[in-house]
């Protein structure tokens, strides 16, 4: 077969670059092979010499002059897998300024400056290619942009965080309150030191974005993205959400309605028999929902260096290959589009709240859903300390009816708590 | 955007080509806004005039002669969906003969001549896409083909054939013989009256064959397949399967060991918290497994018309972007690779034996099993009409001496009847 040399620039060696790194070095006769391309790795740039790496990285390769080698003419592919905004962005512009087509792992950057990277990359003509930005080793983006280019997709759901989707499937399968479940995950290395870029949805809001630009087209930044963390969901919501046939799942909703493109990220209950629904531990799962296709799922790792590691080599051989024929994919044209707010939702509603137990409360509280236009589909009560916890489900409603519905419960005398709004979504 | 125009000639419209030519036609302005190419159907090749057509395909657009439209100069890309060898062999070697890419969703025609195709698509630099052969709407081969481009692929498993599935499902939620279900399944369209291909496993057998070629390269044709039916499945096999904990569904796998490939289609106990056990009805899923990637799965509507059509539809998009740069995607390039037989395979395995209910039959079975070192991992007796029924569960054996011992169980006097042998997959 006839080889192609393609030489790798590599800005950042942590665990994605590590990972990837070990792949192109332990591996690169085998993908030679394979493809027809030889993946020559020249250049690793890191922030410090001094910081041990994996002993098969050849220490002529490194270097801390990431600047360098994102101009450097002698390469042909660049792969940023430092992360964060700065200097990501300025060294990607450089890559791509300099004619090299960019690989690139991140979401944070992609979901601030994705227009500008994108226009930046149209206009020299060169590939920026982003698959494990979201759901690391899942073929999302690919599939996306690609085999459904011409599809008329409704709707996507992810699960795209593991480490909220640990926590909560833990909380499930163990009856774990929502504190042990994170210190579990913290311990295992599943959640970070300090977790709020992954509770608070900060992370799959990112990823959102990202979908949204390649599923939709749509210019969208992460902070349009409606957000909502996992840190209220207290063991009780877990058990009644199993009673009423639910699972408790960390979800990335990005949906086209009626010409507008609403993107939001928080906890939902997913009826128990949606592919979903069964997507546990720190696995990853996108559900796309489309007009001719119809449903499909891609399940897999959505983290971890190798998986990633994994995602960036695909990205890595296809801009080789469009280099081969002189050109570059199909880089998304970002638009401008309607945004829809969450105010404006249309969904079930999971609610609890702790009530005095005393004649009348149920009625009170009835009283305020009906002056909303919210109507319940399914009630139980459960005696607690003191009290009683009523466990609500809604017939779909307009959610600023039901956010003032909160307010106005929250006021009254009889309401102790207003414990979780959940949305259904997937029923 | 810069728009390009794209002239499509259409092969065949029956479901397929049907459901496509009313995407091409009602969607085509929506599809020219999102991706900036205009897909003009230009010619549509039908086996009679006579027959009715989707009313919104243009009675001048029709022809009866296929070969004219394979050859048409005016021509840029031809969609072949005649289905079977001939007369869609030959015109697809024309139409990449005479310099126009391909897109054919027809597995059986690749499985049987993948290789001379592939060349043909080589030879001419143009693209022959087959997204659609496999899984229907599921984005399944350009995933395998790019994005795993350079994964180390182990292993595979596929439920690619919807009516076996819908079958076997059928049978576990209603406890349906497989007469009945069969029969539920041709009366509801999910079967074909004539349901040979689908539950003798020729169609799997086939979509295997054309996973091989994307997986690992490897130049396998459908008859190399080793293939078994789902025909001997009892409803009292589905209530073991379930008690000891397993699903039984109709598999594709796709290998390798010690560098040979094994290909294999049969049903399989699958263990229920298994994501292919979850995977229900006629919905299609599957299961790759990387080594660097890890685990992941595809899962989506393997048939039908429309989806069908909209992974059609974006081989068309590839292969339209393709032509604009002047090139063709990567084409498989099938290499000869050691072939690894069934009877080499080493699996556990579910066995069940009907036996005449006296002292010592269950010594002169375990003796026939202890000769050929294949050892229990459990076993369960059953009482049966005038007998039991003895339910085994094996450690990973050799599968010619699993055959072996089911030779000498068929010769024992006390064995009645020697029921399925399933192999358990994905343990
Ligand atoms: N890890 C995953 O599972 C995963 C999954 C999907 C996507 N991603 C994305 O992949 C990217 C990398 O993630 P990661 O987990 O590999 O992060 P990481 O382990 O923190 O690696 C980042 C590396 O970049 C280095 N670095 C920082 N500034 C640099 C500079 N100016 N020049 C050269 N190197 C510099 C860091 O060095 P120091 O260690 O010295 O700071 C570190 O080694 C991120 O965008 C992340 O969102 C990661
Ligand atoms: N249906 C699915 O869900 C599905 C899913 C995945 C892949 N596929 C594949 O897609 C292909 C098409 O399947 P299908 O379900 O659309 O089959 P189909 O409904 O039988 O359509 C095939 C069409 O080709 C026509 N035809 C036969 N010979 C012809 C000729 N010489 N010139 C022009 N037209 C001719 C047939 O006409 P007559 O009706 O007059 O014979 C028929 O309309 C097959 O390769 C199949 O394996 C199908």
């Amino acid at each position: 077969m006839h080889e192609t040399r393609v030489r790798v620039g590599l800005l950042g060696c942590g665990n994605v670059g590590g990972a990837l790194a070990e792949l192109l070095l332990a591996d690169g006769d085998r993908i030679a092979e394979r493809t027809g391309m030889v993946l020559e790795l020249r250049a690793v740039a890191v922030r410090s010499l001094s910081r041990p790496r994996a002993a098969s990285i050849p220490p002529e390769l490194l270097t801390t002059d990431a600047q360098a080698v994102a101009a450097d003419p002698d390469l042909d592919v660049v792969v940023e897998v430092i992360g964060g905004i700065e200097p990501a962005r300025t060294l990607i512009l450089a890559a791509l300024g300099s004619g090299k087509p960019v690989v690139t792992a991140n979401k944070e950057l992609l979901a601030n400056c994705g227009t500008e990277l994108f226009d930046a990359a149209a206009a020299a003509g060169r590939d920026l290619l982003f698959e494990a930005a979201v759901a690391g080793g899942i073929p999302l983006i690919r599939p996306l942009r690609e085999s459904l280019a011409g599809e008329r997709i409704h709707r996507v759901l992810g699960i795209v965080n593991g480490t909220t989707n640990y926590i909560l499937s833990q909380m499930a399968a163990h009856g774990a309150s929502y504190q042990e479940a994170l210190a579990e995950a913290q311990s295992l290395g599943f959640a970070e030191r300090d977790p709020t870029a992954d509770v608070e949805g900060f992370d799959a809001a990112a990823k959102a974005a990202v979908i949204a630009h390649v599923a939709f087209g749509a210019r969208v930044v992460a902070g349009d993205v409606d957000r909502e963390g996992i840190g209220a969901i207290g063991a009780d919501d877990i058990v009644s959400a199993h009673r009423l046939g639910f699972v408790i799942k960390p979800l990335a909703v990005i949906e086209e309605v009626d010409g507008a493109i609403g993107v939001r990220v928080h906890p939902a209950m997913v009826p128990a028999a949606h592919p979903l629904a069964s997507v546990r531990d720190s696995f990853n799962a996108v559900f796309v929902e489309g007009e001719a296709v119809g449903e499909l799922m891609f399940l897999g790792r959505g983290a971890g260096g190798a998986p990633t590691a994994s995602a960036v080599l695909g990205d890595l051989l296809d801009a080789a290959h469009n280099l081969t024929v002189g050109g570059a994919g199909r880089t998304p044209a970002l638009r401008a589009v309607p945004r829809r707010s969450i105010d404006d939702l249309v969904s079930a509603y999971y609610l609890t709240l702790e009530v005095a137990d005393r004649p009348g409360v149920l009625h009170a509280v009835a009283g305020v859903l009906g002056d909303h236009s919210v109507s319940v589909r399914s009630m139980e009560q459960e005696g607690a300390a003191e009290g009683a916890r009523l466990v609500f489900v809604t017939h779909p409603a307009l959610e600023r009816d039901m956010q003032a519905c909160l307010q106005e419960l929250h006021a009254l005398d009889a309401v102790r708590r207003v414990g979780g709004l959940i949305r259904v979504v997937g029923a």
